[in-house]
């Protein structure tokens, strides 16, 4: 009872029309979960996914958080004697901004050179909508799923997972998520002629400072050389988060990080091409850790980024301000063994203590975060699915690691208890998080193929 | 000829209500310089001004410039024997971010408490208001001006004089500029109950400058690590502009500087209330050089200042961005000797010189700014209006400094040949340049009596 690549690229191409119309659908609803002014459109994409999951054949509950629903279906109709695959998609997507770098309008996809233009065009809503296509033709062909299958769809990836985290802790959710293998379907290819399976994530802490040094803005003439600027106060802060090599200067940053084993190492494709990189991003490799390699230093080392500085006057022509007020958003990457709710409040604690006399520093916001995940590489969900690739691409699949994160994994991979695998069809040029996201229609199909093809291999 | 105070307060308050009537309408205008946007506002300021002028008795002439007009306006019925005095104002205001820590709109004036709530209340709508109220009076009463009276009022101080500039180079405006003497009415005093003229002001010189790492924004997981976040670069770059000590770090920037005398220190009122200041602005005095007092900091000694950065996202909620540009603005106070023209690119050459491999710099804005300018304490002009807000205040008038910039203010002076005083009723709690800028409704009324009594004390 299995498909060739050829047979499923035949199926897809007559079905293509309308998978795009749902893909574009999917797209047009502005579910960006981290900015309340989009409830009312995240709440309305979340209704129309419920929907679709059903039609295509299951039992879907909508289960409500303090945020956004999760979405969680099943079915277990191919009985007890198969194995049973969760599998994890989010809704909700980035914001837009600086919204005028975009080519065409973030949620009015657009097809450009066979690439899809939109905000979640990747991220994640592309992954999301093939896994679909895949369990619809499934269904479709057959009359049920060769092994069952849970779907868990969060609205709140870009956002921390506060609802699916609460979701996590209920029992009763607990024990619908348990699962023989957990596909975590938001990762990606290094190039698109390299099939690769994802063997880990980092782990992510975000936080937020503001600084003040008065109760107004001041004038730059009357008060600059009696104050203490606060935009000042803050640069010197933040100079001093790293040291001269790059390492991270916050004590205990990096005390309980596991370094790869060597047999791990040597499984890994570590290798850069920095020519590459730079003519696709403009950007050479200069940052992070000198004693690391640049792969290892995305992938395995943490790291501590600055995503936004927010300070006095930055419209047309000068200010002369002194701001009562400046404010930085960080946020660090983890590595396995490093506990987001021990970072984050050592890179705050590091900060404050930086702040010069005439100062005052507020954290207003620091949030647990989420673990690094690593996987099984021996599992028979990395098995099947590396097969899978294989067969599609007619070339050994790699085995790599994500340097961004999922911050819900490492729980759900434990209230799910099966073994983990992260995979996708992201491209490093895909924009994600950026302007001009954009994903290919040929990896909607070959998302399909694998997703197929995965599903047939695990069936006993 | 000469008027007593008592005299000029009761001719005052009989005005009062048709000068409050006239201040508003001046306010209402959104006279904007720094921004394109209010291109049609600042030239509707300018018509109603030149208009205004023209009714107390003045031949009004427009310049045009290659920005905003610069309004010129003489009578010179006193005739040869009197002595001439050219008063410089200017009727653009600041922008008014963050506009929603406004109490009331901007342009839309407000009493409360006495005071005027509006944009430009003070700086230097409220100066200039009471300047033409005080000509408008002198003129109703005797027929004629004491003594000769030039007006050059421009639109474009708040962003760089350059109108006014161009015009101090044409010899035809040079010769109509002459005078005996140079009042600059946008001064103030250190409190409401001690009168003081003010013997000098910083110049300034501003720049901005801009660092990319990337084509575009980058995901901070996926590259984090590998690129240099051109933030981390930016905060790096601008803490190593000053020493431990305080001191700028920028080698060559004190090269220049001319101290003060001894002599004229002692005439200079340098005291300081630090609980006083902390109260009023809730600021400690911790800023700038450690070997100076907090005024001799903020009037006799070089700054820079870090005025605005913008980078990244700073909206609501997180983004893990690594941002492909950073940007920041800079303003350095200078003081008498220092040249703008050589201090700005000495700043931006050594930022440049921070950059760390991968970042590329780039100063697309840096202005020659104005030079410092300096009083000769012992001119008959400075002596008149001493003596004029000794006589309303009844105490003695102190000598202070202003750690702003008036940057054309030593052109001017230049182009006038005559002895310069600085002067006005500005407080240091007026909110000029930040939200909820007010002016004393008591203060229109000082500044007409110490403004017609100065000018009847310079008639020989």
């Amino acid at each position: 009872m299995s498909s060739t690549v050829e047979e499923l690229r035949e199926i897809y191409a007559n079905n293509q029309k309308k998978f795009l119309e749902d893909y574009f659908r999917f797209l047009s609803f502005q579910s960006v979960s981290t900015d309340p002014a989009f409830t009312p459109d995240v709440l309305a994409c979340a209704e129309w996914l419920t929907d679709y999951i059903q039609s295509i054949g299951f039992t879907v509950e909508k289960w409500p958080t303090s945020g956004y629903p999760v979405i969680f279906a099943q079915n277990l109709e191919a009985g007890p004697d198969q194995p049973t695959l969760l599998i994890y998609n989010h809704y909700d997507v980035q914001p837009v901004d600086p919204v005028n770098e975009w080519s065409t309008p973030p949620f009015q996809p657009s097809i450009r050179n066979g690439e899809v233009y939109a905000r979640g065009a990747e991220d994640n809503k592309g992954q999301c909508m093939y896994v679909l296509h895949a369990l619809k033709v499934l269904k479709e062909r057959k009359g049920r799923f060769p092994i069952n299958i849970k779907l868990c769809i969060e609205g709140e990836e870009e956002s921390g997972s506060r609802g699916l985290a609460e979701t996590l802790t209920d029992p009763s959710r607990q024990e619908k998520l348990k699962a023989d293998y957990l596909a975590i379907v938001d990762m990606g290819l290094r190039d698109k002629d390299t099939p690769a399976v994802t063997l880990g994530v980092r782990g992510i802490t975000a936080l937020e400072i503001s600084v003040q040094g008065s109760k107004t803005d001041l004038h730059s003439g009357s008060h600059g050389g009696i104050v203490y600027n606060p935009l000042r106060a803050l640069v010197q802060m933040l100079s001093r988060l790293w040291k001269e090599n790059g390492e991270v200067a916050v004590p205990g940053f990096y005390d309980d990080v596991v370094e790869l084993s060597p047999q791990e190492k040597d499984l890994v494709a570590l290798d850069f091409d920095s020519e590459k990189y730079q003519a696709m991003f403009g950007a050479l490799p200069t940052g992070g850790e000198r004693a690391f390699s640049a792969l290892e230093r995305a992938w395995i080392r943490p790291t501590i980024e600055i995503n936004g500085i927010g300070g006095g006057y930055s419209g047309p022509g000068m200010k002369t301000v002194i701001p009562a007020k400046a404010s930085v958003k960080i946020s660090c990457r983890l590595v396995p063994n490093q506990d987001p709710d021990v970072i984050g409040p050592l890179v705050a604690q590091f900060l404050k203590e930086q702040a010069p006399e005439g100062i005052q520093v507020v954290v207003p916001f620091s949030r647990g975060g989420g673990k690094a995940v690593r996987a099984n590489p021996n599992s028979p969900v990395v098995k099947a699915f590396a097969q899978a690739y294989e067969e599609l691409f007619h070339k050994p699949c790699e085995r790599i690691f994500e340097g961004g994160s999922i911050p819900i994994a490492t729980q759900l991979t434990e209230v799910c208890g099966g073994d983990v695998i992260l995979l996708g069809f992201g491209l490093p040029d895909d924009q994600i998080h950026a302007p001009n996201e954009h994903f290919g229609i040929d990896r909607l199909e070959k998302g399909f193929i694998v997703m197929t093809r995965a599903l047939e291999l695990l069936e006993n």
